[in-house]
């Protein structure tokens, strides 16, 4: 069976994440929802509210990856600035996109459908739009580029909308153990598994609670047999290292 | 009076952060330490576990940004290859640290200083170490990349250590509002005084809470002045739109 690999980069656009004023939730929510569409999540990167940034960027992952997902920067305020950024990286106009004019219309009473909410009915020519069953000023589609809102629960509206449109690979099933060891008691059998089992990506990611030091302990691989031979060989080897398991 | 700025780009290194398993925090403290020190956080990276990816970023933004902070990848586990890929990045052999063996030395009881617990002590040539109050086993700098852990705790821990080595530029000083109005509304205002303020960077970031719509507004700027004048004018305009701006 061969495998097929379709990766992703997430670009979240926006100095309030880049400051520390604002946690970026976004990144782990697309993780973890692609993954499940067998989408890899490849790269994230925060970038600010700039234009020569924003196109930059966009134009060198769009040809690296095999979908690229932005979050932020698509309101009516002068600093959102994506939708604009987006065609300049395109190299085609911006313009009023008939159909996001027609759900603000019937989203707005009559007469309040403001220049600046009008700006959110601009879209580089050419998209596709993202339904947004919350607050209805839509997403878009640019080729490859999903452009999305920032605010978190747009954002995952906006991402099951469009996640029809998605063609993924071969999803990376994982089992993981949450252990209470430290790392280096455990270093020398893990790295001895992971000789045996070179298809299956052994990752050990360390943390500190209540002051006690642990690991939880991640098998991936895209066989499901392989996954769970490696893991009967981790249970037997954490418990005779004197650890207890927590499978989860 | 001439701004000196002074920028930096974090690359957090690691799986677990892709995959959605593992929220990252270390990003939103870099960003909010860094501006206090002067230095602007300009771009942040997720990457995976895989040397030529942590090569080739390394050396992109090393050669773009004045400082560059690796967040993981640096403990004692087969999956943690970051020390090798930076000496790889800078083109020189990884090598034992002759002071991170001593640390490690006179941290482990005899005969516990084991090959997985040794490979903590290697760095590339020619680093110098970052101290680690928290678990003893060190970070490094090679040139202007400060490589630190990845568990929140330590990291901040090492940041701390660090940070009498970099060189700040102006700083940025800030105000920020709360304010629960719809981004739309207050957008014609905010962007009149953007025109009339083009040394302050007026930011929007909106937010919905307790299904209410609110945005938070940021004025950024240098010159503490021009600052206090913009938050005034905008205090101003805020409440002849009926709204109640909340000053952090």
């Amino acid at each position: 069976m061969s495998d097929r690999l379709v990766t992703a980069c997430v670009i979240v656009i926006g100095n309030e994440i880049l400051s520390g004023r604002t946690q970026d939730v976004n990144i782990a929510f697309l993780g973890e929802r692609l993954n499940e569409l067998g989408v890899r999540l490849m790269e994230a990167r925060v970038i600010p509210d700039i234009e020569d940034t924003i196109v930059a960027t966009v134009n060198q992952v769009r040809a690296r990856f095999a979908y690229v997902f932005t979050t932020g920067g698509i309101g009516p305020t002068h600093d959102d600035i994506t939708a604009a950024s987006i065609a300049k990286a395109f190299g085609v106009p911006l313009t009023e996109h008939p159909e996001a004019r027609a759900i603000l219309d019937a989203h707005y009473p009559p007469g309040e459908l403001t220049e600046a909410r009008l700006r959110m009915a601009r879209t580089p020519e050419g998209a596709a739009l993202i339904e947004n069953p919350v607050s209805k000023a839509p997403g878009f589609q640019m080729d490859n580029v999903f452009v999305m809102a920032g605010i978190p629960a747009i954002m995952q509206a906006m991402f099951e909308s469009l996640s029809h449109r998605l063609v993924g690979g071969t999803p990376l099933k994982s089992r993981s153990v949450t252990i209470y060891l430290p790392e280096s008691r455990m270093a020398p059998s893990l790295a001895a598994l992971q000789d045996r089992y070179p298809d299956v990506e052994i990752g050990s990611y360390p943390f500190s609670r209540e002051g006690r030091f642990g690991a939880r302990l991640v098998l991936r691989s895209t066989e499901e047999p392989r996954l769970a031979a490696a893991g009967t060989e981790l249970e037997a080897a954490l418990r005779e290292l004197g650890g207890e398991p927590t499978w989860d």
